[in-house]
């Protein structure tokens, strides 16, 4: 399955960036490096690559910004992790990176990747002098900010214990998750040139399969297995945290997952380019158990 | 005085850019904006706009990458005044982010502001498309990071309660404050299209005039008047810092500083351009009370 072999080159890449480097900062790189490499199913930079190849021949050129959006969603789950935010002591069956490093390092190691990530988009955008480049780039950044992740961030953060209106908890997941994963999958069609319709429908394809992919979290989050998930379930109640089980209960949620799967592939479908790798990709993150 | 009508300007567009944005994300920019409009010399920007200014006959149109570089300076202020960092209670005479917001906020108010000045400067570079914006981003974000600030502040904090070596103290110094220093003044002169001639001896500038700014730090934390500079004295001994004074005493230090400002002006005067408002703001932190 292509899928496989993007994520072993997504993984040897990331590999391969944190190692030997640094002088007396070489603790930075260690600590930037532990968290991204503790695995993860490089979701984000997937979706950007699978969306370019249906422009291009390939993808594999693109794998630098592919990378650097895979380093924001890690430092995202590096602060997260932290005790001042949901205190948690284990993320993909590791202990969480303060845990290993200390506080005062994770707090840096968090800064430093999305530092890193956005010098590798600088980087790129140096080496391959176009508009389309920034662009893609800007999406990708906007997308990490107080516009998109930070501020569903802010929000789930602000809610604990509280109740949340319907819109205040959509507002929440279409930024906390939603936001990169849309942004993976546009820059990849700004990157690939694809044309403004198609990435009107991409729009809509990305909207969708963020929001599906938070309530298959959601749900994971009250039936899955610890052990495949790699971190402790029931979070959310334990939080006493809103999310989309709160309101709609499991089985509705079920049924939304999937009802946006369908619209997701439909979405794809009225493109006119290959998109079945993507499509499979869609329907794998419905099924998945962790 | 220039210096203070840029100021001015700087102030403006950093309290203008947070005010009345955001929904259900509002506290983020709040909390974002409490700590850049706080105060501060804005030293970074101006040195920027300066130095672009020796160039082209304004600087006003390259005010949005000034400003982007002083909320890379506030972020790592937030961060750094943590309770798992500094933990300090005060900053420019006013309580410390995570004081007034909490520590998740705070956290997250230091990440959304990294990622504004991204944003920041990828807008800029999309409406800018020129070769040059890329480029002076790119030393901006690195400098930031890793190889940059970064990786100052972790042999900072890796190097408290220890003895270091003078190799290991230059290191930390070059690149916690000196690096982002540096790349102001790079950055400006990269926009402003300087030779490459010029911009060797700007970067020698930078790179003494961001040492000799480090030293009068540490000299104000020796010395200095606890209200004039708005925070705590006597903190690196208390936290059993290393720092310039611990290695050379503080009669050396002024004398190195002191020197240093006089290297700074004769590279400046080396210059085939008019310096003079550079020359002044160098003086002018030589002799700085906070």
């Amino acid at each position: 399955m292509y899928k496989e072999e993007l994520k072993t080159k997504i993984d040897e890449y990331l590999k391969e960036y944190f190692l030997n480097k640094g002088s007396y900062n070489k603790t930075i790189y260690d600590s930037m490096g532990y968290s991204v490499n503790v695995g993860g199913k490089r979701i984000r930079p997937i979706l950007m690559m699978l969306t370019y190849k249906m422009y291009k021949n390939e993808c594999m050129s693109i794998l630098p910004m592919a990378c650097a959006i895979e380093m924001i969603h890690t430092y995202s789950l590096i602060h997260d992790d932290l005790p001042a935010m949901d205190n948690d002591d284990l993320r993909r069956g590791k202990p969480t990176n303060h845990k290993v490093f200390g506080e005062a390092v994770a707090i840096l190691a968090g800064d430093s990747l999305l530092n890193e990530a956005m010098n590798v988009m600088f980087d790129y955008a140096v080496e391959h002098n176009k508009a389309e480049t920034v662009k893609a780039a800007k999406l990708i950044s906007n997308a990490a900010g107080a516009e998109g992740m930070i501020g569903g961030q802010i929000v789930d953060i602000l809610g604990e214990g509280k109740e949340m209106t319907l819109d205040e908890l959509k507002y929440m997941h279409k930024n906390k998750t939603g936001a990169l994963i849309k942004a993976a999958i546009l820059a990849g069609a700004v990157l690939g040139g694809a044309s403004e319709d198609d990435i009107r429908k991409l729009d809509e394809f990305g909207e969708k399969l963020g929001l599906a992919f938070q309530i298959k979290d959601d749900i994971l989050d009250v039936v899955g297995d610890e052990k495949k998930l790699g971190k402790k379930v029931h979070v959310d109640a334990e939080h006493d945290k809103n999310n989309y089980i709160t309101f709609y209960g499991i089985d509705k949620c079920k049924k939304i997952c999937s009802d946006l799967t369908n619209d997701c592939i439909n979405l794809l479908s009225d493109i006119q380019k290959d998109s079945t790798e993507l499509q499979d990709l869609t329907k794998f993150l419905l099924m998945r158990e962790n």
